[in-house]
């Protein structure tokens, strides 16, 4: 089952899709809900993005084809992590399918996409063991960790590599029935296959990563938590190019790069 | 004037503070509001955290005493922040005044307290100046950047060490009339005072770092903006403890410390 969020005049509502139509909802996938007569058609609905998390977690590195292009490219000395760490990015940078990625004028870049599969939290957990993980889980998504690679360089945090207004590409929507651990994510850059690589190559699967987080922390509904890319991000992103990132069990993430004048 | 914010029978509300009760409102110091005819006894009330914040935001490093005793105490050798580079937090671990910090049974130590001022964006804020970044700010609270230094120094990230469930105590209340650069914070323990420091020592101001964060990201009405400590943050906090946060114009944060069993 597919869950979107649409914009309806003056309202935010939840909507399942049913072919080329999403079928309104009352309520949300967090609670209780139910299905109304209204139905949108897809191509005239304003899609936002399909959760506004209250925590926005996203574990970093974590495939090794990815920590060798980076240190290549980068020229960085990046290990393979030792322990399941979690780390942040601002729910203020999230913007959803179809919203530009907008660089700032004085980016030196490159700036480069990340392509990720996400988990998002449907019910309030604690103290999961790794066979329980997933039953927290409502569904997944699609996220670009979209990173300006001077400023990651640069500066004493994430803040502004990761986290500029915008950057934070996430949807279409969530997809309630995929194995996590076996999806095939691609990247299309102008309509170009950029990279494509299979989440089975995860270092820390997604059990793991709740199981070990939840011994700390309590994971709400709506958090999502993003769960890394492997490969290369290249090409750079500039202004006027579109980038793609398609799960087929998902649908495509898709949003335009405007380089701010 | 003081704004706090309360749990009463099934609702969340605002109250406005008056003497030793609080004016309930109808509304939010976020946008419209009405006084109503309820008052409370600030003694029977339960105080909540006064914002849940969309973004938490937290300057990490801003005082040169304190680096000058983390360098020492904790073996470091962390250097003046080059910029203002804004950190992050996670709301799941965000506790009001007089709720319990529980240091997990696991924790090797020491965990230890950080003073900080507050900052409560109260209007959507891009690209201010200096001289218009207050003009955003609703008002200021405290709070407790409870801090594990083993996992500091163990973890790849601060998730653990500072986002523990419970490690960020925030509050009592917001106020609205203070000026955020000459505050004098002192920290008790069990009643003894164990550091105090004011806050015009403070390596970049507030308004140099909501002047910069806003070149770059969108601030929102409830988010919050820890300030960073100075000084030292001994002694360890340990079970039975209380831990007591004070600026004569805000009031005190005041939360007891429990070693899980």
């Amino acid at each position: 089952m597919k869950w979107c969020r649409m914009a309806i005049t003056d309202r935010e509502v939840y909507g399942i899709l049913d072919g080329d139509e999403a079928v309104v909802v009352q309520g949300s996938p967090f609670g209780t809900y139910t299905r109304t007569a209204s139905r949108m058609k897809l191509t005239s609905a304003q899609l936002l993005i399909p959760v506004m998390p209250s925590n926005f977690y996203a574990v970093g590195v974590n495939y090794s084809a990815h920590i060798e292009w980076a240190n290549t490219r980068h020229k960085l000395a990046i290990g393979a992590p030792k322990q399941a760490d979690i780390g942040y990015r601002s729910p203020s940078a999230l913007i959803p399918s179809g919203a530009s990625i907008v660089i700032p004028k004085d980016s030196p870049g490159p700036v480069e996409y990340e392509a990720e599969l996400v988990a998002v939290v449907g019910k309030k957990a604690k103290n999961l063991t790794e066979r329980e993980a997933l039953s927290c889980i409502l569904g997944y998504t699609l996220g670009n960790d979209v990173s300006e690679r001077s400023w990651q360089a640069s500066d004493r945090t994430l803040w502004r590599a990761k986290n500029t207004d915008s950057f934070k590409p996430m949807g279409p929507v969530i997809e309630t029935d995929l194995d996590p651990m076996h999806q095939h994510i691609v990247v299309r850059v102008n309509g170009r296959t950029a990279n494509a690589y299979d989440t089975d190559k995860m270092i820390w699967s997604i059990q793991h990563y709740i199981s070990r987080m939840t011994r700390y922390l309590t994971l709400y509904p709506g958090d999502v938590i993003w769960l890394g890319t492997d490969g290369a991000c290249e090409p750079e992103l500039k202004g006027g190019d579109r980038v793609e990132i398609e799960a087929e069990s998902i649908g495509i993430l898709s949003n335009p790069v405007i380089k701010e004048a």
